[in-house]
């Protein structure tokens, strides 16, 4: 198999064993600045201009992957140049009469919204906007309980009592699976005083739930559903063909209420941008204006209003005949990664997982059950970190996450087909060089249960309360006053204000022990945990 | 006097008179894009770069000033070339361990503060996480009244009481003045429970607090002080001369706990862009980081932060000697717009104003009983408004800002002695076109009295509450549900959840008989107020 971008590498060392040593070896070049004093070599500006000449290649976001062949790249001026404020004729994001209303007035139209508002401060403050605007201060909302951290923030801020639905799970890959109708019906029936649901749909992962399931169960009680679609922007160009749809639906075609897409995730526009679509009446648009208004800087940049337009622009014109091709180079990519031997790759099967779909742009990778074999026979277990840190250090390619055993690559329509073709003959060379652990070998897993811990207070008064840190394994009947959390995938095993009990610090001391990443609380070794003084 | 500028214009018609009409005849040539389709040339992309190619001089933020001769502008990339996400080698901005930490570190050194932020939301999301980071919800808080409407929706989103104290007022110019201390000592002596002070200094208009004073006053009630320096992030690199200061003091140096400043306002920043300083232990830094997560994006923009680092390090390098040149040739405009005879300068004047000091580049130039004289001899009242269109129509320069009877200008390091001597040759033959009026023509001012309404329940509270819409006239006793203020100088007349009372009533219809802005209801004409139902 010919690679060519690493010929110095190999012209030293001969096998994927060789060039693994040698990246080691090198990786060190990079370094780090702890100096006091910067020189202009040492600036960020500097380090990425660099890094943007080296042969790294993106399969993470930002969607427009550095492609300056692109027009929309190529012709973008130097943003110093268009960097105004508010002057005449150039209208005000935050009251907007004049061309910026046009504009958003024109984007709601591509989109099918009643109304889409142009966001500088990125999915982030749409969440933030959408939950305070959404319900009332000390009310509840429901939320799927692998949401982003936004959404944690919106409770926080609106002092909000919260109540979660939990994503099945894909036991294969030990990934979240979809939400489903039953069990928001289920909560809704439960708490009838929520005055809102959100839920994430794709996950981080791609996968999509059935939104228009869900959204007729929460309008049934007369409330609105709000989707957090940061990562399924590109569904709203995708279209259906002979063979079926070549991307999931939006959200917002599938009867949401409010809906949130970073533009820079899957598309051509600069991180940071995104854009919030309402439709309908179920949420008080004032109220949701005014928080727009309070999580957006009062001097929103206007190099990346432009490119939100500009990036909308490109969609609306050649959109769906880009995702069109890009669709069918994914299916040939994917048709080959399904050769693999041992890495496993998340896809889609027929009849099976009937209540979630997924968008194949997300490459889900797993290496779960992989072994690789050394040189003296032995076994080692591979993880999603080496499989991670092989694609960076031999390969070239940067992944967009990297779970305990398994990595994401996101790929979009601007991916060349330089790019794909990179990843597949690393993943197929990385797959050759892998054994598969008989059942003997395999470590145990650990059991993805979800189990609700008992709310004990609201989050945001949690936040505020006198708190004491204490050695995890003495907090069983303790109040947390921090996040626990195995990221990826991401999901709070214990969130401000709920009960530790043993069960949880059982759970979590496995974690630990199996090395996996358990974050959120303040020690970074994660062994001792804030708890409520007192009670 | 020769304007090589505007030849085309100049050829067609004469003098300033003929020049005018000559604009307005043109202005409509710029037109509106209300069309329900969107073509290239009407992308904001577009006409951003066109703007930035016509002789329009930018007397306004940001304050790079789209000086393309900068080196900081000059070398900056495309931005997609540089835009990434969190990669490795490349830090996180919430979590920082890596270079963007080195980076804050070696910036709080260069600012003599504890800690630097870099913010990626502006000023805004820095001044909502230091108002929620130094209080308890619930809380209270002293502001002064003339603080950006940021501050007000952090008390708002903390659910905060509030008091106020007021600025002083320079009666010739009608603009805010300083905050006293003997107003904060007082207030704070009043309510014992004030958790933090946050004043804005520099104003708008430029006019600084005596900082020192204050925060000896906060200090000694043991609550930090928070000071609003949006528009004064040069004052850091200024320094002392033989003749004194040539820029105030920042009020980092001053003793301020927590200082937030634009850099996009007066240094060569893109806008959007800001940071925070912390200095000493009187806010909790880690209850301040949590709020810095919330307001921000979770997807920083690689290319603000790179902008923020190359701003700071163009400052720290160059900025002393640049200042110095800028404040001499600032002193040179000055001198000369002193002898102008109708408009005023907003000028420094020795032992008058011994509670302020001023930011001189800041133009600040007031058009009060000024009148213009008709060839019929008849004479009309000049206001803020038309001094700006003219500046604007006929001289292509565009102001910061205009009020009912002035307009600001802010200049910076950046401005090139072209634009400076513009805007002189400007100001100088409108003056000249004008003629003062005697006492007997003289508008009657409105009489800038502060008058604190009473407050009958938190912004928050009132905000969230069941309101309609009234006539104004009949409001007399109604607790309101909006802010009613004149822009500028944008201090509220109400809050949220403060008594409407006939004084209040006559002074808002008194403003809008004689047009001045009357702002913040719903109602564009300013005509129905919303208040709370059944109180």
């Amino acid at each position: 198999m010919d690679i060519p971008y690493y010929n110095k590498t190999k012209m030293d060392c001969k096998g994927l064993r060789g060039r693994l040593f040698y990246a080691k070896m090198t990786s060190n070049m990079r370094g780090k600045d702890s100096d006091r004093f910067m020189k202009k070599e040492q600036l960020l500006l500097t380090k990425l201009i660099q890094y943007g000449k080296t042969d790294m290649y993106p399969m993470h976001m930002p969607g427009h992957k550095r492609e300056t062949e692109h027009s929309v790249l190529k012709d973008f001026p130097n943003p110093f140049t268009i960097d105004i404020t508010e002057i005449e004729g150039f209208d005000n994001l935050h009251h907007p009469e004049d061309i910026l209303k046009a504009s958003m007035e024109w984007a709601a139209q591509v989109y099918g919204a009643d109304h889409t508002y142009y966001l500088v401060n990125g999915s982030s403050c749409g969440i933030l906007s959408a939950v305070c605007g959404a319900t009332v201060s000390g009310g509840r909302i429901l939320i799927s309980r692998n949401c982003h951290k936004s959404v944690y923030h919106g409770v926080i801020l609106n002092q909000l009592k919260v109540n979660y639905v939990y994503p099945q799970i894909i036991p294969e890959l030990g990934i979240q699976g979809g939400i489903s109708r039953e069990s928001v019906e289920k909560a809704l029936e439960e708490w009838q005083d929520v005055q809102a649901v959100l839920i994430v749909s794709p996950t981080y992962d791609g996968v999509v739930s059935k939104i228009r399931e869900i959204a007729e169960a929460v309008h049934e009680r007369g409330i609105p559903l709000i989707v957090d679609e940061a990562h399924g922007a590109h569904f709203s160009f995708g279209e259906d063909r002979g063979t079926g749809r070549d991307f999931p639906k939006s959200a917002l075609e599938c009867g949401a209420d409010v809906v949130i897409q970073s533009l820079h995730k899957t598309l051509p526009s600069l991180t940071q941008t995104a854009v919030l679509h309402v439709k309908g009446e179920r949420v008080n648009r004032h109220k949701l204006e005014r928080y727009l208004q309070m999580f957006q800087s009062s001097s929103p940049s206007y190099v990346f209003m432009a490119g939100i337009e500009q990036c909308i622009f490109e969609m609306a014109e050649h959109g769906r005949e880009n995702l069109r091709a890009f669709s069918a180079r994914l299916e040939l990519l994917r048709s080959e990664l399904r050769s693999m031997r041992n890495l496993k790759l998340l896809d889609h099967v027929e009849g099976r997982w009937n209540v979630y779909d997924l968008d194949r742009s997300k490459i889900v990778v797993s290496c779960r059950n992989c072994l690789i074999k050394n040189e003296d026979g032995s076994v080692e277990a591979m993880d999603g970190n080496r499989l991670s840190s092989w694609l960076r250090d031999v390969f070239h390619l940067e992944m967009e996450m990297c779970g305990s055993d398994y990595v994401v690559a996101i790929l979009t329509c601007l991916d060349s087909e330089e790019g794909l073709k990179r990843l597949l003959q690393a993943l197929m060379e990385i797959d050759a060089a892998l054994v598969s652990a008989s059942l003997s070998d395999r470590a145990q897993e650990p059991v993805w249960e979800w189990e609700l811990p008992r709310i004990r207070m609201k989050m945001a008064q949690a936040m505020e309360q006198d708190a004491v840190n204490m050695r995890l394994e003495e907090c069983a009947g303790k109040v947390s006053a921090e996040f626990i959390y195995l990221y990826p995938p991401g999901i709070p095993i214990v969130a401000p204000g709920e009960e530790v009990t043993e069960t949880i610090i059982e759970k979590v001391l496995t974690y630990r022990r199996m090395g996996l990443p358990v974050q959120g609380m303040e020690d970074p070794n994660a062994e001792y945990l804030m708890v409520l003084r007192g009670i």
